[in-house]
Parts: structure tokens; sequence; C-alpha cells
């Protein structure tokens, strides 16, 4: 069990193998006075939808499913007006709790709804994808897409708690569990050597998705999520180390239109970006830069974009919304472990380093 | 000046009389560095929205207006949706301010957008009608309606600061000023008798809208919706008292489609209808009602509907979102300067309670 500690916000992650049957035993404190909600979405409501649903009325929940699409289109205030009418429909009030069982697009809706169904109810995150168990069911921010950007609709709101079930990666794509990989090795990067060091040596068991390491892994990740997320709830500080190699990766996917990359390929390309662009500003030695592109590599994330400009690169990263004022803030290693954020980086830097990020380099 | 204590969420109500061109004085600890923006509705816009963006602009900041249509029927996502993109389209980030000029649905609109627009940026409200002043602009409620209901996607979301000017209420419609006294006497009502008896003896000032004699009231009325607000910013107790004559008086709207009473009327017939019910359940005495009645009645404002169906309201009652696990929670004044929360009146007793409120009794 991991704690979240935010005060009267605080809430445990619990993470185990082959236990989904389990589920009900850490409900006892939520409410069932009123009825509750389950959102999914088709694919994983075709794999896991009825056997959560029953457990969840088994525990003596009044709760009907609520069924998105899924993928980043259903993502928007047009999903969650359907969602809110159905809530209403059902007769859900403010003692109403949300149950979110998915991946990381399910979990921002179904936390979004939560967070503003008659100004805030509970919610409970089961996220089924290694993405989503390492790093977007923890911590609260929840959102949708506007058609003008990502995540631009949004707010910060606490799950009640968290429920990790390792086993549901037996149905992952390849594809999906290597996304969650990159967030898995950016923390290592920003926070833990040792933990870095663990993944080096346990590449084998990774790529196998060994069940003991993954619980072992999540569980880690999920500790420095919450000690990140306990220091800096909303982002005014230290929580910005989590965005590292999203900034370059933002603008990857939005440049390829989100379909090149999956979130965590972006994402381990701008970490390679970040790290690069830290060696070049003599914060990070060459030695720890190689360690970590072969991490990357190894586990099999690309490790170069292709055929993208940089300038044009450079113009969507001041669209990120985690830019304030029109100053690009970036987050470089400082070491395998250890962070800082930049935001005096001359664009001409930037230039010549993503110049030799890209494929065609 | 009043104070809102909410820790690191605390803020200021400045309240004064033909001082509008001194609300930059209170704008120095706002962030100019990125874009802001002044949404407001056409019918402020025309009166008072020029002058205040300039005022805005003069400040230094780099503001656009966003002009809403105004009423009820625009306080919806779709009216979101349009100010976000404008938003986007104008640069605004994480390190902007959202400023609302309006009554209430301004208010409500402007701060739920603020609230969500990248999880949540500052707003500062300069709430133009007499309601605004003295309950929609305080506390951090926002929100919009949807088609199955009002209010029920919302955030609680406290502004930076709010700046009265009493000298918006010169060009307020009669019957919205009235509709901002129910709200005020509901103050006196539930927490502060002395005030009450102020009002009782001021009845004509009040009627002449004397400017000393609202300031005075503006003032009292927020720094009771302070302490409120401060001791329960999430309604999760106290603050429900806040709702004196809301159930009743929000069954009385929909069930006339919003059509026939302001929230203000709604609230004065709902206000009695509570202050009845408390004396037929021995918790008021007689004397105490028809005060209450008297100062509604003296006012100007109804005290009785008409034509509707005790058993349709009950039923529309239920249907409030402040009930929980079905059941129907009422605000019950003790005597004129305290209530109570009473959550078991049989249902027969409040229907004989509405005949007896019905013109037609």
């Amino acid at each position: 069990m991991v704690r979240v500690e935010l005060g009267p916000r605080s809430y445990d992650i619990f993470v185990g193998e082959n236990w989904w049957h389990r589920m009900p035993d850490f409900l006892t404190s939520i409410s069932r006075k009123s009825p509750a909600i389950m959102i999914t979405d088709k694919n994983v409501f075709s794999l896991y939808g009825m056997r959560f649903l029953e457990l969840i009325r088994q525990a003596g929940f009044q709760a009907e499913p609520a069924i998105i699409p899924g993928g980043e289109d259903c993502k928007n205030l047009a999903t969650c007006t359907l969602i809110y009418e159905q809530m209403v429909t059902d007769g859900l009030d403010r003692g109403s709790t949300v149950f979110a069982l998915g991946g990381g697009i399910v979990g921002d809706v179904a936390g979004f709804v939560a967070a503003t169904y008659m100004r805030g109810i509970p919610y409970i995150q089961i996220p089924t994808t290694l993405l989503a168990q390492v790093d977007s069911s923890v911590g609260g921010k929840t959102g949708v897409n506007l058609p003008l950007g990502k995540n631009l609709v949004g707010a910060f709101h606490q799950p009640s708690l968290v429920f990790v079930e390792v086993d549901f990666l037996d149905t992952l794509p390849q594809r999906e569990y290597l996304t969650g990989l990159a967030e898995v090795i950016k923390y290592g990067i920003i926070w833990d050597r040792q933990f870095f060091i663990y993944l080096e040596e346990n590449l084998a068991r990774i790529k196998a998705q060994d069940k003991d390491c993954l619980q072992y892994i999540i569980s880690r990740c999920c500790e420095i999520k919450a000690q990140v997320v306990a220091q800096d709830e909303t982002e005014k500080g230290v929580r910005a180390m989590l965005n590292l190699g999203h900034t370059f990766g933002h603008a990857l996917e939005a440049l390829t239109l989100y379909e090149r990359y999956t979130h965590g390929e972006a994402v381990a390309i701008g970490t390679i970006c970040a790290a690069r662009l830290s060696q070049s500003l003599g914060l990070l030695s060459a030695s720890e830069v190689s360690r970590i592109e072969q991490l990357i590599e190894a586990v099999g994330l690309p490790t170069r974009f292709e055929n993208l400009d940089p300038q044009a690169i450079i113009a969507q990263m001041y669209r990120d919304k985690k830019q304030v004022g029109g100053r690009l803030q970036l987050v470089l290693p400082a070491t395998v472990g250890q962070c800082r954020i930049v935001d005096q980086v001359p664009e001409s830097q930037i230039a010549s380093l993503l110049g030799q990020c890209s494929e065609n380099s």
C-alpha cells in the first residue's frame, strides 16, 4: 500500500496481482447510500466490465455502467455532457461515487466528471494500463481536450483510492506496455538513481513482464509520485519535475497529429532531447546521457524523431500549457536521479540540440 | 474591507460607492505577465464594459473582452466552450487572470471557466447586481446548468478578490433589486437578529436605495457569508444554512420554468414556507413568523405562490441537488437570527404547509 499524504485529501494506492476479486475489501469507507456509476470504455468493458460491475454491485453499490468509445477523440466536453446526463437520470447526488475502470483517458474523463458533477463527488481509480497505473491514476490531475489543444480544460481532484490489479497488463498491447515504461524510466531519472539501476539490472524480467517485477515497479513509481504530489499538489514547484521529456514530447505528438507516436514514445524521445540539451549546457555528463539512451533503447522505445523541423517543434513547445508568460520552462536531468528546472535556454541551443535528435541527423 | 479566511485561498471583498476608478489600486498583487480576459454580458458591457476594460488595460493587463448573451439560457457548457476557445486564441496561460464583470450568471460562468481552464487560474469578481454583490460573488461556488437541471456542473473555486461598486445599482431594474433583497433578509434570519432589526428599521432608506444604507447592508452580508464560508467552504455543514428558502424556492422556479419568479422572489416565498413549516413543527413562534412575513412583504417581495400543486412541489424538491440519499434536508428558522437543519419532516406535514402558502388558500 502506498499512502498519498494530502491532509484531508489523503488516500491509499493498493497494488497487487491476481487480486481483483478483493477490491470490495477496500471500499468499506465509501458511502453506498446514493447511486454510483462505473465509467469505462468499450474495449475495457468487453474485457473486464461485467466482472467489476458485479463486484461493485455485490459490494452494495447501486451502480450502472457508462461506456465511452475510448481513444483520444472522445476525451472532450461532449463525452462529459453525456455522462453528466446519465448521472442525473440515474439519480446520482452529492453522496454518490464514480468508479473509473480503464486507462488514462477513462481516468481523466471520469475524474473530471467527478470533479465537476454537483461541484465535486468522490471517485475511485481502477487503472487498467501500465501508464495509468504508474502515472495518470495518481495525483488528481483530471481533464479533457479542446479542439485547440490537449488537457486544456480540467481540475485537480484527488481520487478516494486507487486499486491496481497487475494482471490487467496481460491484455495490454505491447506498444501500450512500452508507453508505460517510458514513464517508469522517467521516475528513475528525476527522483531515484537506485530505481534506475534496478530497471537496468532487471531488463529481461521487464521485457518478459514478470509479475513480481512489475508489482515492485508499479509500487515504487506510485511511491515516488505520491512523494512528489504530497510536496506540491497543484504543480507550483517540484511537481513540474514529472514533466521531464513532456514539453518536447507533447510537441512531437501535436506536430504528428497524435498519430505517429504514443504518449510514452514521444516522452521517451523527449527525455533523450532533455538529457542531450542538459549535456550541451554542461549540466549532465556524457556517460549519464548514454546510460539514459541505452535503457530507453533497450526496453524497445524509440530514441529519435523523424522528419520534423526543429523550428516547428520549438514553436509548438511554446504552445504547451505548462509555459507561463511566454518563457519555455524545461526539466533537465542533472544526473540520473535528479533534475532541475531551467527557463533560460537560448532557442538556438534548443534548435541545434533538436537537429542532433532527429533520425536524419 | 471584508476578509474571507480560507488559509491559502483567503481573499478580500472591497465595498465602496462611486469608486469604480479605484479598482486598479486593489490589483497590485495580481500577475500581469500573461494575457487576461474580461467576461461580461451584452447588457453590462453596453453600460460599463469599455470603462472597465480600459481600467484593466491601464492597470497593465493585456485584456480582451468575452461577451456572453446573458440570461439563464447561456449558462451552459456551450458558452464555456466558446470562452475556452477565445482564451486559447488570446494566449491565456496558467499565469493569466479572469475578470468577471456582471451579475450572478456572468460570475458563475466566469468562475467555472477560471476553475477549469488549465486546471484552474485566478479570477476577480466585479459583481454588478445586488444579488451578486451580497451572495453569488462571494464563496467560490461556480457552475453551469445542464438541460436536466440548474448548477449541476460546477466547482468550488474562490476568487482572488471581489470589488463591489454600489453605484452599479443605479442601473439595476427594480425587480432585480428586490431579488437581491430576498438574500439580504435571509442573512438576518439565519445569522444576525440585529441585522434583521436594522432592515426593519431602515425600510424607507432601503426602498429609496440610499447609498450609505446599501453600502452597510452589502458589507454586512459579505461579512456573514465570509464567516459561514470560512467555517465550511464546501458545504458539508453550516454552509447549508445559506440555503434557507432555497429548496422550496428552487422547486417553485423549476415548476414555473424559471419564467414566473426571479430567484429572489422564489426564495422569499420559500423562506416563508420554511418559517411556517418551522412553526408547525413547534420550532418557531407565530410572532417570529409574522415578523419575517411582514419584512418580506414590506420590501415588496411576494409571500405566496399561485396555482401550484403541493405534491408537485414536493416531488421537485427531491430533485434538488442538495438532497443526499433520497432524504429532504430543510433549513428551518428556530428564531430570527438562527436556523437549524432538519431532515425528517413528514411529507404530509410539508404538503399541508404548502397548502397554506398558496395564494389560493
